[in-house]
């Protein structure tokens, strides 16, 4: 087999690891921690058939690509729970050493390729970056609250937390933040969010 | 909230439920059985890569979302392993009525959208149907490669049964057909695959 297609399909195979990384959100109907993978698979669904509501046109297929790749690098970095202060000092780094790792098992410009789509992810500059940072955003809050609420009970969230990473949602879609929000405050009202 | 986004929430978190609809396949470094969520992350990321092979030129936006919503019907309708004779003969009218409920929670134009969608995957007609399914077989042949041939050994599962499948593959993508070939016939060297 010629190499590009070798690396090709060794960087396929080393993907499935992401189907391993578990995070604090659980399944609606009170399930199991949900994985990277089904996050990803989630989220590209829903920015697909949401974008009527970004605050700007977006390239959507370039979009739902960034929602599906966007968490590879916790293969070897992990999750980072969104409200662990500790962790999240150290979490660009450990993520950084594993954007390399694993893009490298790609052929070169397929490599540089998906590095710019996670770095533009990241920078949280363009029109698709902030709709898909929306979807990261909106997607567990949706699981959450289907759940009753029970994930930020369990890790004692404060308001002042969720709002502070909820003011990334506002900024890829105006429309979307409102949803969160009318939620956000549900919460608090009904004690799962501490005020 | 209005009446279209609120159906299009409830679509989003009913296919949450894709998650808990396990397959026979199993992830890589022998784990555990892999969800049809997973399958069709996994599917979308590897039909962007590989589109290069594809036989025809494809709508690689097209793809990854046929690839994304290929499987939301098995909520209902299950899982149907794809050498389980007895149930792939009521495996279409199962797929139908889940089809129609499940879509038939989104906005009229997006359930139809969708639908149509899913109904140019299953014809089999289109250069992104074919190339979708010859994802659609490479994904697990990968996964199952790596493990050994386990899960075909596991199934007694025959050279017969294997070509039958695959030879969806070779209408999709002439050369991932090849690298298929040569996986189906070095398990049939090493017993795996039944002659």
């Amino acid at each position: 087999m010629e190499e590009r297609l070798q690396k090709q399909l060794a960087f396929a195979l080393e993907i499935d690891k992401e189907k391993n990384i578990f995070r604090q959100t659980h399944l609606s109907g009170h399930g199991r921690n949900e994985n990277d993978a089904e996050h990803a698979w989630h989220m590209a669904i829903m920015a697909y058939l949401l974008r009527e509501y970004a605050n700007e046109p977006v390239d959507i297929a370039k979009v739902m690509l960034m929602c599906l790749i966007h968490d590879i690098v916790e293969i070897d970095a992990g999750d980072t729970y969104a409200y662990d202060a500790e962790n999240l000092k150290t979490q660009k780094a450990r993520e950084d050493a594993a954007k390399e790792r694993i893009f490298s098992l790609l052929p070169e410009e397929q490599k540089e390729e998906l590095i710019a789509l996670f770095d533009e992810f990241e920078a949280f500059e363009t029109p698709e970056s902030k709709y898909a940072h929306a979807m990261d955003n909106l997607q567990p809050i949706l699981l959450n609250n289907s759940n009753g609420g029970a994930d930020w009970k369990e890790h004692q969230v404060t308001a002042e937390q969720v709002y502070g990473r909820q003011s990334k949602t506002k900024l890829g879609s105006e429309r979307l933040f409102e949803v969160v929000d009318q939620v956000i405050r549900d919460n608090i009202a009904k004690g799962q969010i501490r005020k």
